[in-house]
């Protein structure tokens, strides 16, 4: 015979399928912002956070990687996988949960899915950057790469900047109809494009989010105008990149956590001293973002552990006193803090 | 409406409920005897895995660390809390849990409570350190501090080494009563002492498990005689110690990680070129051990990643075909790998 497990013992649980119900009673356009004032208002506090590169393990195939980050208060991390060749063996690319728990216990208090909630963050720090860094009365985007991200991409430019036009461009074919198809009655113009090139046409922000794990050239020099914002989202491990070397040389350049994007963004492309300016100072206005409608800004995105924290802080405000989480007993708490051993007699 | 989670989708959980019934269904000391064999078979091949120190996040109260490693094939980490203070806030120290992925997928196959799982693999290091260390015919342990592990350490020694009679002092009369009711009936002989002088007499084997966060002289260097093994197993953070600097000057000293036993250990009262052994050393033959009767071997344990590897193996090769664990819908894991999006859009 065994005892119910004590309330301490409980952690509350976010499944896929009740994130997916979440997004669906708050709605998704709300989320967005939701997430995006969370996240900005945690840039904001920059200064506040333990921050350190993500603890990466690697193999020929991937990567595994924790993320962890605390403000004092809170402690948070990220397990996420990386795995371009997953695709074409019908899994998910990156698949992700996280944990949110208390300093000042040590005792975790969420554990949720982060697949579906990373697309969702992401989304929103995209648009965070764009709002402060995109050329005034930006309404039109160049999304190239049409896979897992590119909707959520799209709709939060929608549901921040007020976007009204996606252009969409990926060299699987299959993957634009698919994205163009999602994309149907939620309010944004959608067209599709047989070239990159074509997707660039009059778009003021150009979105990148392609999957392989190279080199590539996604954006070549010469098809980068002035006057546009680049939220360039896939070059985000060591020996992926995205963006043609020129366009950095050209661009001003606004990172996340700079020790980390200097290993694993674009620049890593660009020796170790390569002027960035972080993206939080722009936030609290420490530093100059967009100076004029000439000019290239590039958001050198790799996602950093800070927006998972921020996206774990609103899950966990928002469950409270829902039906959208399931208590798991992953903790032991005997009476005795002590007695382990007891507990486990007494459970035999 | 929403479809159930496909398979992909699913990770096995064992909670602390069925990790409980595991051990009786096991048998705790055949369980013990199992995880000193899982452990002692990822030492000898040490040198396959992915080491790094834990990464850990400090606070005044305490201290939330992920302890990740990977043979390659398959990836582990441990969350893991140490907060002293909490006991006296009816709270655990120590409570972990650890999840084990594939390394060619990214994919988490098993999440599993750990502060039991911790407590059982702790011992069962002790005791292959024991069995590598300790004096021939050594059968008397001093189990100083009669907290949480105090029982495991003990039928752990009973299970790997044949230990007869265990000494316990606490100085906390009420946590030796605590732990002398739990060892009655289990084959090993209690004797309580009311000093740490009267419980190292007749002892070989000396273990210290104590949980104060501090640099503490919990046996000082003339309480230690020769032809004795110690097992510290408390100082296992920085500012964390439990023996004088003077029984090490005396002791040939074994470790598991010396780049974070000189960071956590006893050692971290030396100097960082203090000479010790890696355990891993002594159990392929590649470095001696014991090699007299009247050496004071000593073993500085931390706790190490490798551990929790092999317990997460161990667990995951135990439940297979087994009803103790449950599975978690925490993986998205759309038809369509590209159709997240989609996934979300038909859930509504």
């Amino acid at each position: 015979m065994t005892l119910p497990p004590s309330d301490k013992a409980l952690v509350p649980f976010v499944s896929v399928n009740n994130m997916m119900r979440l997004v669906h009673h708050i709605g998704l356009e709300t989320m967005l912002r939701d997430l995006t004032a969370y996240i900005e208002a945690d840039f904001k506090r920059w200064e506040r956070f333990d921050k350190t590169p993500r603890v990466a393990s690697h193999s020929e195939v991937g990567v595994i990687e924790l993320m962890p980050t605390s403000d004092g208060e809170a402690y948070g991390f990220k397990y996420v996988n990386g795995h371009p060749k997953n695709t074409s063996e019908g899994l998910q690319t990156v698949t992700a949960f996280g944990l949110l728990a208390d300093v000042y216990t040590g005792y975790p208090v969420l554990l949720t899915e982060m697949t579906l909630l990373t697309a969702l963050r992401t989304a929103a720090t995209s648009a965070m950057a764009a709002r402060a860094l995109a050329p005034r009365g930006a309404d039109t985007m160049a999304m190239i790469g049409n896979g897992a991200q590119s909707e959520f991409q799209t709709l939060a430019m929608k549901a921040i900047l007020g976007l009204k036009q996606v252009r969409l461009f990926d060299v699987d074919p299959e993957a634009t109809t698919k994205c163009a198809r999602n994309l149907q009655n939620q309010g944004v113009e959608v067209v599709t494009c047989r070239t990159p090139e074509a997707a660039i046409e009059g778009a003021q922000i150009l979105t990148t989010c392609t999957a392989d794990k190279q080199l590539a050239t996604i954006l070549t020099d010469n098809m980068v105008g002035s006057g546009v914002h680049i939220n360039a989202i896939g070059g985000d491990c060591p020996g992926k990149t995205e963006l043609a070397k020129g366009i950095l040389d050209r661009a001003d350049v606004f990172v996340e956590f700079p020790e980390q994007t200097r290993i694993e963004g674009e620049i890593q492309q660009m020796d170790p001293e390569f002027p960035v300016t972080e993206l939080w100072q722009v936030l609290t206005g420490a530093a100059e973002g967009r100076t004029s409608a000439q000019q290239i800004t590039l958001f050198d995105s790799v996602g950093f552990a800070i927006e998972d924290f921020s996206a774990l802080r609103y899950i966990r405000d928002q469950i409270r006193e829902t039906a959208f989480y399931e208590e798991l007993d992953m903790l032991a708490d005997p009476d005795d803090p002590r007695d382990l051993f007891g507990m486990l007699q007494r459970a035999g």
